[in-house]
């Protein structure tokens, strides 16, 4: 009997889940979770790089809640899938510093990732935690002990850091984890504005909890050619924020292809494509709204699969962690100091008893 | 009625200490025990920066041992000081990582010692662990809420960059950390070679645990004046390793001088002054050999003391990590989700029974 592999994702818990990240990175657990055992992280620890407010740090709990409800909401089946909290799995403390001599200062700075996210935060220095934070990834993605980790193409280079340090840790110290692969998922969705990056923060996203109303306000403010002032003008459908969505998200292709055609032709208004658009996106949403509903309706569901999931991943931890230590060394170091102490409080109760 | 002010400082096991060790740091232990709450800690997560290999940390167990028991020897009391394990006080881990982000790469990379050590570990890279080795420390530091740190010169640097931290996340998070101050302990011994460190890899250490034969070795083989090369040429005195050591474990100064102003003239041999200091040496050794004698005796008694201080440190550190956790927002996350996943397991429970 073979057992599933081990997929090991996650989602930092600043915020609810829009449609760029369901495009991104969600859709495609759908079509994981029956094929693997599938680990998804509320990796808030990585929050501490970029955003280590207080007032971060306590929105963590509803944040986390609205990710994992928008998991289900999509259609996550909460028994085929694992959700864990990571500051709670205290072995992903110990493995990242026990991990954290297999890589150098010089390596992780290659990483274009790294400045690019102090960059965003508008860092003048790097903090630390910063330069370190695929470290940190390496101890969530070893310790569940995962096969592959389902990355954009832009953090692959994560996963190879990973991989080196799972390989120079079993070179090291013993054969102790499996070199985990990347599995390359792709996709990007542009913000309502055409800008390249679908964010909260730039309000451009569509979310997957947003209602009637605002979907339809999100999808008629949408922007399109930009060079078309009137609805005769022929339109440019390439890079047009509307047909990219439609192209996404409107199943009914031979109205997408019609409406395409008569965009260019100028023959049809932007109020119509945005309404067609609109229809596509509620049709898209509705069932997601039914699974929202339905989950939201069962008190306490959410925070029960998040407290599970995370003792589940605890003790995946913990046994991975013992395996760490044992070849690593550190165990025996204990046991030795720990049982000659046994031994010497067991011989004082010993003598004491014979004395009385 | 006030606490007594606590100090926290520690060794890295990789062996039994020498008079070097005991010039440069461990004889002010015994002053400073009476004073205040000594913490000793057995620093062996810090070895992982530059002694990572699996039979190093096999050592650990016996060097941990060894270093205790010179401390006793040297007449440390047991009763007094709490000797602790780091590798096993697990909230090390969980510090080290919650403290990461309130310093920079730049901060660290000025630090001169950590290129020292990386030079003197012949690494051509800085392994990422290495550059943040003073933040390993400040978690030390940080954990058992010490108010001093008793350190050589030249890393009174490593203590500022742990205030810097512990005034960050006080400014950041609320009051949790008294700002610890250096403690700066001075003296050095040259080896008896003459060379600037005594070490054990240099070949120049005289251990506090040698015996008499290897003492009188090493005091007979030490380096003297090279240019005198027959006893009735004047002496230098001045920067020579005999004459410092004189300085040092000999208590007879009439003698020391004696001897020096004879050397200067050249009315004395080198065997004579080395026979002297041989003696002088034995002398300060004698209770130190006693002391040892008598806890080696107590067998496990050493790693009891070990056991106990590192559960000991361990109450004080889990105690430390809550104040921490709950002032960054971190317990309060955790307890929101596992208390509501609480109600909705009791809630079904009741609804069982009522069925039932």
């Amino acid at each position: 009997m073979t057992e599933r592999k081990r997929i090991l994702t996650g989602d930092r818990p600043t915020g609810k889940l829009h449609l760029g990240h369901y495009v991104g990175s969600h859709r495609h657990r759908l079509a994981l979770q029956d094929k693997y055992e599938c680990f998804f992280l509320i990796a808030d620890l990585h929050m501490l790089t970029t955003k280590p407010d207080k007032e971060d740090i306590l929105a963590i709990a509803d944040n986390a809640r609205a990710i994992v409800l928008d998991h289900l909401a999509i259609g996550i089946d909460p028994h085929k899938v694992t959700f864990c909290l990571q500051s709670a799995i205290h072995e992903t403390y110990e493995l990242q510093l026990l991990i954290s001599g297999l890589i150098t200062v010089e390596r992780l700075q290659q990483l274009p990732t790294i400045k690019d996210m102090a960059q965003a935060a508008h860092f003048e220095q790097i903090p630390y935690n910063l330069l370190g934070y695929p470290v940190l990834q390496a101890a969530d993605i070893l310790l569940p002990r995962a096969h592959l980790v389902p990355v954009g193409k832009d953090n692959e280079s994560h996963v190879e850091l990973t991989r080196q340090i799972a390989r120079r840790f079993n070179n090291a110290y013993g054969e102790v984890f499996p070199i985990p692969e990347a599995y390359v998922v792709g996709g990007t969705l542009v913000g309502t504005d055409g800008q390249a990056k679908m964010s909260k923060s730039l309000d451009n996203a569509i979310f997957l909890s947003d209602d009637t109303a605002t979907v339809r306000r999100r999808v008629m403010g949408m922007f399109t050619d930009p060079n078309r002032i009137r609805a005769d003008i022929p339109g440019r459908v390439e890079g047009n924020p509307v047909f990219i969505y439609h192209d996404f998200f409107n199943p009914n292709k031979e109205e997408v292809e019609d409406l395409k055609a008569r965009y260019r032709a100028g023959k049809v208004g932007d109020v119509e494509v945005k309404e067609k658009l609109f229809i596509a996106l509620e049709n898209f949403l509705a069932p997601i709204r039914e699974r929202r509903a339905y989950y939201e309706s069962q008190t306490g569901l959410v925070d029960e699969l998040i407290y599970e999931g995370t003792q589940r991943a605890r003790q995946e931890a913990q046994a991975t962690i013992l395996e760490v230590k044992k070849a690593m060394g550190f165990t025996g170091v204990w046991n030795k100091i720990s049982r000659a102490a046994e031994r010497r409080r067991k011989k004082a109760e010993k003598a004491a008893a014979s004395t009385a």
